[in-house]
């Protein structure tokens, strides 16, 4: 979609919506691809999203629905928890199982059961079965929409039944068909595309995989991520503690709660809590949030700052000292939050553990050391022509050496340590590492500058 | 893998090199999971890594080239590339044709030729027209492996096809057949299972989709998740500018290069340049693309501090002014990255263009305005109490507000602006950023202080 046409888009569908104009929107929105409707969306006030979704038919509302989650777009849940609970089950009955369950876990309990209540029967019963499970585990990530086969049936038999429900089957994943025993517990697993060179007699049993490899139903997301990255399926049945088959996960969800997972890390760094932030959601809300995280800084920082107030006298005497604090910490901050950067990646690759602090130090001291000494020589030779005084040049340099050395070795083994104690380390590296090579940069220029004080006044 | 085995898994792989022993290494290293390999990789030497896919089979090297390359593992390249070309040829062989063009665009133009002129001729054929393409564009990313079939063949012959060519389809993905014309035009897509439901008599070009969507061979990653966004599809059909068919992209291939560039974003942020940086990489190359960086940023620093320089006097007569340079400057680039963080988020989901400039003003600026009086209200308080001078409080408190509305409304802005410069929002925002708030930071402490410099001191 060119560019001018996207902006024009969310006030089409306004128009359409104040005109009620019901079946020219379905129609247009259908030509929207997902980032193009949560874009319309994020510019529409809530009260046209809420007509826009109450107006075309529930499949049409559920398709943007999951558009609009598809694209992140946190506010999904939000909105259909805005509509009138009838309409929202409306919707929700024709929307995915698995975002299903996201949204309703991400409303507030009274409105998730009065909507569960107004839902068609079997697809309640699906979505309380998965909002049971925690969400980041393979029972919350399921799906319940899947082909599932007795074993005693025949390959005719999947034929015809293929060919008969077809309709039903148009939004599943038929790659792979579960086949079950006695109890529906899973016995096998047969590849759609398999059936094709199978005597049509032949009974599912005798032509299925046996022993298929299998995900439990309280599977965390790392355990899928590693199941998905030894096996290539594109979905793997999941089973109970009894081996009943209860769902099935695909690789697209374990993907994509990586993705989001990732996200999340990059927004944390940045000092983004609690979540997505959009410009569309409402200002105290983002504020709020922001303001949480930068009240914490501010006491770090008066922390930090500290150190340079307990040293008031010297820098009276040595006023310049003021502009080697600054360069020494900012600096320090930058070579830290490269040391930071490739141990969070590292640890998100799998490429070490939290307990290999060794490997991680015995890699990073060098860099430290010879990094260190280098701005350091850079910063001295400034110093030194600014004010023609050798024993400036030594104390800044000095101490931006030893403070790079620092905050490099710390930048490096401060994800590991946060890691091992259950802590985020996209979270809480940053400040930690901020606030003590912060104090640290201080104590050294300052430190230096006190034994050097006689020949810098 | 329990993490007791992980660290086992190398140690095994590097005695298993040493006693040669072939068989056994192979069938170890099947059992391992892309990660598992990786992990692996990282900590042998160069000279086991060589010697270990000099001694498997190519088909499994292969594998494990896949596998390194599938982990981000960005020293895949040069393994390869580090072995006899003849070696590297027959493994080259059995990689997927885009990984294949990924493998031989990284190496020296020389080692590439080398090694293409003895693989096999349709294998060097491919790679060489997927080299010939830019690497982010639809020819850089396509696979020359897929279904293709003329349009006068029945479904009977494909049927037939498939069941003879099992072997060789093994690793294709087979969702989707694609049906040429004449001179190789695309005219058609099939999606292999419906040809269950097919006459087994009838010609392709009866009962093949016609007029498929397809991408263009020059499209950029940008047009490419475009597409993948608006379509369901798992993968789409790439032609040159006369219609024929060249290739096919995978959605999958599309999602992993999206995944690759959030990485890089990631790093960069950071201060880590120049692609992907991991432990196992050589000293000097780790630390000379750290320093490029930091080298920038100690200039850029000094440029910030040349603001405290030039206000030497005044720090000289009030020393705690250098504790709240400090504090302003640090909490200004901490309100500044949360702004940077959701315009960068927001420009990659697609929620904002780089010309709504406006918008992110509008957004941006209450939020400054609200966070930076309540982060001032705090400083100047507590100033007030530190030296019992309710100026000093207005003089911090004020500087801070001031600060954190330009760093706010600056850090929103940035990202757009370098965007619409064509220049990388993710490495350029935060060193400009930095270094603008520091500077204004800085000047709001001293020159408040300046204009009331008589009841400070």
């Amino acid at each position: 979609m060119a560019e001018q046409d996207d902006e024009r888009s969310w006030k089409r569908i306004e128009n359409l919506v104040e005109g009620e104009k019901s079946e020219t929107l379905t129609g247009f929105m259908k030509t929207l691809s997902p980032a193009d409707i949560a874009l319309a969306f994020s510019r529409m006030d809530r009260e046209s999203q809420l007509r826009a979704l109450s107006i075309v038919p529930p499949k049409d509302a559920a398709d943007v629905i999951e558009d609009l989650e598809e694209a992140f777009f946190a506010d999904a849940a939000l909105i259909v928890g805005a509509l009138p609970a009838k309409r929202a089950a409306a919707i929700l009955d024709c929307v995915r199982s698995d975002r299903q369950a996201d949204l309703l876990s991400a409303m507030p309990p009274a409105t998730t059961e009065e909507i569960l209540r107004l839902m068609k029967p079997d697809e309640a019963r699906d979505a309380r079965l998965l909002i049971s499970y925690p969400e980041d585990t393979a029972g919350g990530m399921m799906v319940t929409e899947y082909l599932v086969y007795d074993e005693g049936i025949t390959v005719r038999q999947v034929i015809e039944d293929f060919r008969r429900n077809a309709n039903v089957y148009a939004d599943y994943d038929v790659q792979y068909g579960f086949i079950t025993g006695p109890g529906r517990r899973l016995t096998g697993v047969l590849r759609m595309r398999d059936i094709l060179f199978k005597d049509q007699s032949a009974r599912l049993a005798d032509v299925m995989h046996r022993n298929p490899n299998v995900i439990h139903v309280g599977d965390k997301l790392e355990k899928m991520s590693e199941f998905f990255d030894r096996h290539g399926y594109f979905g793997a049945p999941v089973v109970d503690a009894d081996g009943r088959l209860v769902g099935v996960v695909q690789r697209s969800s374990v993907r994509r709660a990586e993705e989001q997972r990732e996200s999340r890390a990059f927004l944390r760094l940045s000092g983004i809590i609690g979540g997505e932030e959009l410009r569309s959601m409402g200002l105290w809300n983002r504020s709020s949030r922001r303001l949480a995280w930068l009240t914490l800084n501010i006491f770090l920082n008066m922390m930090a700052a500290s150190v340079i107030a307990a040293n008031e006298k010297i820098i009276s005497q040595v006023a310049a000292l003021a502009v080697f604090t600054a360069i020494v910490s900012d600096m320090s901050g930058c070579a830290g939050s490269q040391a930071v950067a490739v141990s969070i990646r590292e640890l998100t690759l799998g490429l070490i553990r939290p307990k290999e602090l060794f490997r991680v130090l015995a890699k990073e001291i060098p860099i430290g050391v010879m990094n260190g000494l280098l701005l350091g020589i850079i910063l001295g030779i400034v110093a030194y022509f600014w004010k023609g005084n050798i024993w400036l040049g030594v104390v800044a340099g000095g101490a931006l050496a030893a403070n790079s050395i620092v905050s490099v070795v710390m930048g490096g083994s401060l994800p590991l340590i946060l890691k091992a104690l259950k802590l985020d380390p996209a979270l809480v590296s940053t400040p930690i590492l901020t606030t003590i090579t912060d104090m640290c940069g201080f104590f050294f220029v300052l430190q230096f500058a006190a034994l050097l004080l006689s020949r810098l006044v």
